[in-house]
């Protein structure tokens, strides 16, 4: 199998420059001193979430011909979003096929950048795209499962290892694998002496299991589903994997109230709001130490798109006096 | 008077960017489509507001002698924190003097970064920090009155003049009018065409007062207390009003309830927790649009300290049915 290269992801970041932001590294002051940290908030990109990294690569290496037909895509929210702000910025239609729970406020997202919404039982995404694909002759663009998707993911990676070569660990939320598999390839080549961790809720801690057994070991979607992070619902590819084999150090699981307790700290001294997702590498951070190595820690902060009820949720539970 | 000029500026870039963030302009897609939006989000500083600028040239510009006898701060909050970060940076005592009504929050921030913080009513912070210099002979770090902190402030305008030259709008927080001054004056400089409009809230309208009477007026202090910006109480001094003369088109003044709803736009579609001074730029661009030009607009978001539990009531407001 052939696995993306470094080169791959310069490409891909030449490609989409234009597109996407180039985030800061955000020191953490209130950090553990002997475990220096920075923030990478992908969530910063314009729709939310470093999705738009891929899609953005995918569809710029479309041919003409394929464009025209226009693109589709199946998501839990993020990647729907990106698609359809990525098409759009070059004049590309986009169908967009999302699980009927998605939180509404990615559902209104994706239709105000334009995409057309297909909404379907969630075990019913993928067979739906595919039947716009047969119908209409659109290109699929995966969530994950593809080298253009990997690549693009990548280029937060390559951000990362130029603006920070002596980090020491790299933690990154891992689902379908594509921005673990793209951000840890590019730390591999850039700061080979850097450890690289993904990091999963327990309760959708698929990944981890598939890397300690040494094959993919597959979860019912009804248990991936419990967690709050709805964004890491997803299980890895044999792509991703392969990727994931060779370029992680280790995976470590967070549970749900470190997920939450990650956010409120993001929001209150990273300044930043998070969704579940983009929150359990803080999580690690924070909870799960005697995991990790010691030493200068990237976290990369995968997304931003929150129910607004779930955030002021979070941030008054420390409160309760002045909330309740 | 002497006005600070580009190339203080540009010095002043040299002598902190490996203390401060250069931070990213954020495009708004969610933004009226005939005058695109940005943010600049100076609330994502290590200190979480744009003073670390100002305090990190200036201390950066002091004598070892002057190093070894300390600094003094007298704030509201967010220069306080800076000062006492800049300061412990490169080893240097602070003496913080804040008022007795400051958010706890920003004393606590302002402790954690190993300054002595010294609580007064807010009318004698000035005299108190005077006696703090003539007992101990430490150097007052003022927070907005000096060539240096103005020079400080105004590498953030230098970044937007770089990032996106052909800017046509700049709208950024005035309270003592260091920010407004240094980003201004980095502006004319290197986008002579584009307008630099000043933001304050009406219950703090005393600079607008000032530009449109041709000299300072005076607002009672009570008066300016308020606002919930608690950045946005101080007013200009005699050089940030003659920059502010040269440099600002105009300066709009901005509702509280527009500064509440500007904050939960920031959260919801910024993905930034922001303080309300900090949201003042976004409720301009969202409810005075008739008395702005319209075109290329960059928004100053000053800063993200704001209590979680006023956050979570903002993120409530619209929410109600899910909070309530």
């Amino acid at each position: 199998m052939q696995l993306v290269k470094i080169e791959d992801i310069r490409d891909a970041a030449e490609r989409i420059r234009h597109a996407v932001v180039h985030t800061p590294l955000l020191p953490c002051p209130w950090a553990d001193p002997d475990r220096p940290l920075w923030l990478k908030p992908e969530s910063l990109q314009p729709i939310g979430a470093f999705k738009l990294r891929g899609a953005t690569n995918a569809i710029a290496r479309l041919s003409e011909s394929a464009r025209a037909r226009g693109v589709v895509a199946y998501s839990s929210g993020n990647h729907a979003q990106a698609v359809a702000y990525a098409a759009r910025a070059v004049g590309v239609k986009a169908s967009i096929v999302m699980p009927d729970v998605t939180p509404q406020v990615k559902i209104d997202r994706t239709r105000e950048y334009g995409a057309e919404v297909v909404l379907v039982p969630i075990a019913e995404r993928e067979s739906a795209a595919e039947e716009i694909v047969e119908r209409t002759g659109a290109v699929l663009i995966p969530p994950f499962d593809h080298p253009d998707i990997i690549a693009g993911q990548g280029t937060a990676g390559l951000e990362i290892g130029t603006d920070l070569p002596d980090v020491e660990l790299v933690l990154i939320p891992v689902s379908g694998g594509g921005l673990a598999s793209g951000i840890g390839t590019a730390i591999r080549a850039l700061c080979p002496n850097a450890a690289v961790f993904g990091v999963e809720p327990e309760l959708a801690g698929d990944a981890r299991e598939s890397l300690l057994a040494g094959s993919l070991v597959d979860w019912p979607i009804e248990d991936r589903a419990r967690t709050v992070a709805d964004g890491l619902r997803s299980q890895p590819s044999e792509l991703t994997f392969a990727h994931l084999r060779t370029v992680l150090d280790g995976i470590v699981t967070v549970g749900e109230d470190q997920i939450r307790s990650a956010m409120a700290v993001l929001a209150r001294k990273g300044r930043l709001v998070v969704e579940p997702s983009g929150a359990v590498g803080l999580a690690a951070y924070l909870d799960h130490a005697a995991e990790l190595p010691v030493g200068r820690t990237v976290v990369v902060v995968s997304g931003g798109n929150v129910d607004p009820a779930l955030l002021a949720d979070v941030l008054g539970q420390r409160d309760s006096g002045s909330r309740q």
